[in-house]
């Protein structure tokens, strides 16, 4: 089946949705982007999303290319369009088309380039991930210094996937200075002695939409959280391990680069918090 | 007057020239690029960007898209459908368009993105920067770590410009652990005592195409060059400086963080450079 997409205010056929070779999206990944998970045909966490991504926005002096209500009326479209029942809806901010090509940001003429499309993904709650855990690798982080805006300049996350492809492992957790930042698309966890450690907030992390909402969980059914970086070492000796993310809500993380974690098995906090965070986002789905 | 532009194989009117929103160039920066200058309708070291092209690609395991005699065709086209005598050619590589959105590469089914389009710049040889030197403000190099490989994750470096513009100056040098790297989108000199001081290659900087013939020509005409990074605060004490470009050729740089550099003119090194490197270029030119 054809995917319908949105590309600024028109909605296609997949194949026919493109953008000009002068977009700077295109050009010089001059875009932000979000990722809000759908589940029974409702949007997880929207507000957050939308928060996020006005975060990103104004980071960036960028424009808004429309308000609130009508982002949320574009992803209704397209949930009802695709008939999308669990999945993900990808949504690209871009500082528009000028015409031509310039470091210098167009004027405040050049409109944004709003693009948004579907990826269906049935059964995504029950994801295999979730019950066998996943393996990962440690490689250095060379991304660039703002990794709390989320930009589309993703090469080197992509390129982290298939270092951990080649090692025959599922992700990449990024370390910087000797401490873990995050994963190339997730945020990064340890559980230690009950106590669960994640990397505070900065420039150096993405503020995580599914973060935000598992930390306060967490706190709210008396779990101890620590935010502070951690050593790869610190993340080899711990109980277990997960990551935090839009599409992967909490997934079990149980070897680093080829060092069991704990039993070697999904931990009990992380299967605690996946089924919290379910149970929570789905009450409020809109 | 509309510009006949390349896209995969088409010559396209620039306003019907598009690539889908599933090209990886546009959805996460996998995407590599060269900028040629044309000066008297002819190519400037052709040979020395397409063996950069070659190397970058090489580095993010892309494929090629045709052969250096056919990339050079396409140049040469270009040139002749838009009646080009001085300006720039702009070619693009991405990893293609998968038809989806994936951190994982494509199969290598998936043909690259191969765009190319011209910039008319009449008298660039002589443009005023060249005569009356550009200032120069520093900011924190916060890029990525592979700066060698000339990818389209442009943002940072155009935002510095913006940075520059906003503080009344024409471009930023960006400076990391204490010393300078490179311009936002050039390498940088500081001239003392007759000597010549650039930064040495790594993966902190880009290999640049202009470097290299200015620094061939400076040891052919007897000239001290020291490669090695500098600080801002040697900068200030320079007896001069200039930046070098494929565009820019070999450009003054007369100012730095409102101070004034030597004389706060444009030095007698960077001038004879930038007069010798357009004689000898013009006569390899193709």
């Amino acid at each position: 089946m054809s995917r319908i997409v949105y590309v600024n205010g028109q909605y296609l056929p997949e194949a026919e949705a493109t953008v000009s070779i002068f977009d700077r999206g295109f050009l010089m990944a001059d875009a932000v982007y979000e990722v809000t998970s759908v589940l029974d045909g409702k949007l997880l966490d929207f507000a957050g999303h939308q928060a996020r991504l006005a975060r990103s926005l104004n980071e960036l002096e960028m424009q808004r290319p429309c308000s609130d209500d009508e982002l949320l009326a574009i992803h209704r479209e397209l949930v009802t369009r695709n008939d999308l029942t669990d999945g993900m809806i990808y949504l690209q901010v871009t500082r528009g088309n000028p015409g031509d090509r310039d470091f210098a940001f167009p004027d405040a003429s050049v409109k944004p380039t709003l693009v948004l499309f579907t990826q269906s993904k049935p059964g995504m709650a029950d994801a295999p991930a979730a019950k066998t855990g996943i393996k990962v690798i440690s490689i250095d982080d060379l991304r660039w210094g703002r990794r709390d805006i989320k930009t589309v300049q993703l090469l080197y996350p992509s390129l982290g996937k298939m270092m951990a492809k080649k090692a025959g492992a599922d992700d990449a957790w990024l370390v910087e200075d000797g401490h873990v930042t995050e994963g190339t698309s997730n945020n990064a966890y340890i559980v230690k002695g009950g106590r669960i450690i994640t990397r505070n907030l900065s420039h150096d992390i993405l503020h995580g939409i599914t973060r935000a909402a598992v930390l306060r969980f967490a706190a709210e059914a008396q779990m101890e959280v620590e935010e502070r970086p951690f050593t790869i070492a610190e993340a080899k000796a711990a109980d277990e391990a997960f990551y935090t993310s839009a599409s992967g809500f909490v997934t079990p993380v149980v070897e680093i680069d080829g060092a069991a974690i704990g039993t070697g098995k999904p931990g009990a906090v992380a299967k605690r918090l996946r089924e919290i965070y379910l149970d929570e986002s789905r009450k409020t789905a809109i």
